[in-house]
């Protein structure tokens, strides 16, 4: 055996269990925050995409990696959706685990479960969306979806603003409580509204798993932000193309935004162009003035990149060994 | 929090430094070759590599994934090469660990440390090749390669077969010794040959990290089985075209073979076709007959794949976690 490789080093396991007390919405802001930064910066890159259907119990597997030079975050999200979990083992869906390593030497330094940072990092992206275009004087939020991610959207978002109304439209009426609960908490009003009624929002979220578009032009009022969380995939859709094409559209990658996220139908229409999409990095650095009217439509497609997911597990990492709440494993 | 994500499971960490008391040879040869029947039946799938040069510490990094359905293997290799690590940090310069997933629920269940992993399971293909490809009468081995991953090579070999001498070749000479150990180890006689000197070996495992062939058509006789383990990127190339068009061609995966292993050249230069290429699964599976006669030349591609890291580290957590020796950690 080589004795070089026997040179001791430790792993630090934040387990699913205890995210929740080491992640603070603010933290995840941060960290999704500065990672869009370094993405647009050419400082972070994300690598392909691995996603396969198993054959086996319905499941989608795969791994988001990246490597951030400017944080010196390398490593993978991998897991995926398990659609039979809730009703076959009482586990959620979505399974997912973070994996860091050491860039300098490539040795594994971290593993961090990855179910409740998902929800918070996609919910981050679009507070840092809303932060950077939105209207400075935006007061009444928006939401199109009411499932158990636009309970994250909607808390992350009343902390980002002062929003002095909420919203919300759901194909499915019966989980507007979701919504409900989440604005009493914040002490903001909440109101059910039919589609057309977002043309009272200034900032809207969409976070559905549509096919189909339900958000129309004509149900968003000039100088309106828009956040569209909900598609990931290729043939999703949240927005009518032409309200895409209305808007200026910023994005967490271009290239999955226009494969697979929200302008994927207006890039296929002809509507829009690859070239009309900007990263949202380039507002948070400056390169790119984001609004330049109140009037105009501002449009985030947020797609999630691993980079996002190896940003909040690698600040998650920090506070758990700072605080000792880490499980520290010699390897 | 959903309550449902909160059920306990455990993952099992077996640590790079107990790898070589965990890991027979004839655990990684049953492992290599099961998993590679399970290839050839279509009940295990290798993932698409990702391999991306990092622009740090000039390393490669990326992940080796996979599915085996039969064995419920689920997982992925992740690591690279760091040619910095022996100078800069003493550590060996190939890093990777192996992270295993229950193929029901998308939880982690394993990490394994893979640096003497990918050496065993590389040596325990080849291996493999002999068993199932070299003629039973088979007596000289010639080694085309004398470097650390070298010394596995011949190690696993001499444990295949009863050779009853090893002769040997390499580019450095000086590095010669490191095969005469290995043999004298095993009470074989070892002899260092020029090129040409090949013609009397029975069996060829060639192991080296060229862009330019070393063994020619002229340095085999017929009969002989060559085991091609060093090319494993495109550009790189241990045999003269005419050689592998002479022989019957085997390997782990035909997609890699063709694209960057040690078949990408006579492909290039259309002297075989992809359809000449026959995974080595079928002929451990019994659906290809493998060497037909006793004067023909049969090459093993071995390019490495994911499946293979993971049957190897299956195997190695069943041990550790029976024998009460795996780090056993609550998530």
């Amino acid at each position: 055996m080589d004795g070089a490789q026997m040179i001791a080093h430790e792993l630090a396991i934040v387990p699913e269990g205890m995210i929740a007390d080491m992640l603070t919405r603010e933290a995840a802001f941060d960290a999704v925050e500065k990672v869009f930064a370094a993405m647009a910066a050419g400082e972070a890159t994300n690598f392909p995409v691995v996603r396969e259907a198993l054959g086996h119990e319905d499941a989608l597997y795969g791994f988001k990696g990246g490597f951030d030079r400017a944080g010196g975050v390398l490593g993978l999200k991998a897991g995926g959706y398990w659609p039979h979990n809730l009703d076959r083992r009482g586990l959620i869906n979505h399974q997912s685990t973070v994996f860091l390593f050491d860039p300098d030497s490539g040795r594994v330094t971290g593993m961090v479960g990855g179910n409740l940072l998902t929800a918070l990092r996609t919910a981050a992206a679009s507070s840092v969306s809303i932060k950077h275009l939105a209207r400075e004087d935006a007061k009444l939020l928006g939401m199109v979806g009411a499932g158990h991610q636009a309970t994250f959207q909607l808390r992350a978002a009343l902390e980002t603003r002062k929003f002095e109304k909420v919203i919300g439209w759901n194909y499915h009426p019966e989980m507007l409580p979701n919504l409900q609960r989440v604005a009493d908490e914040a002490g903001v009003p909440f109101e059910a509204v039919e589609l057309p009624g977002m043309v009272e929002a200034d900032v809207i979220i969409t976070i559905t798993s549509s096919f189909e578009p339900s958000l129309m032009a004509n149900h968003v009022s000039p100088g309106t932000h828009i956040a569209c969380m909900g598609t990931d995939t290729v043939g999703k859709q949240e927005l009518d193309a032409a309200l895409v094409a209305r808007a200026t559209v910023f994005t967490d990658e271009v290239a999955q935004s226009v494969s697979l996220g929200e302008a994927q139908q207006a890039i296929k229409n002809g509507v829009i162009a690859e070239a009309d999409i900007q990263q949202i990095g380039s507002v948070i650095n400056g390169t790119h003035a984001g609004r330049t009217s109140p009037e105009e439509v501002t449009l985030f497609d947020g797609t999630g990149v691993g980079l996002q997911d190896l940003a909040v597990a690698a600040s998650i990492v920090e506070v758990a060994v700072a605080s000792g709440q880490a499980t520290v494993v010699p390897l």
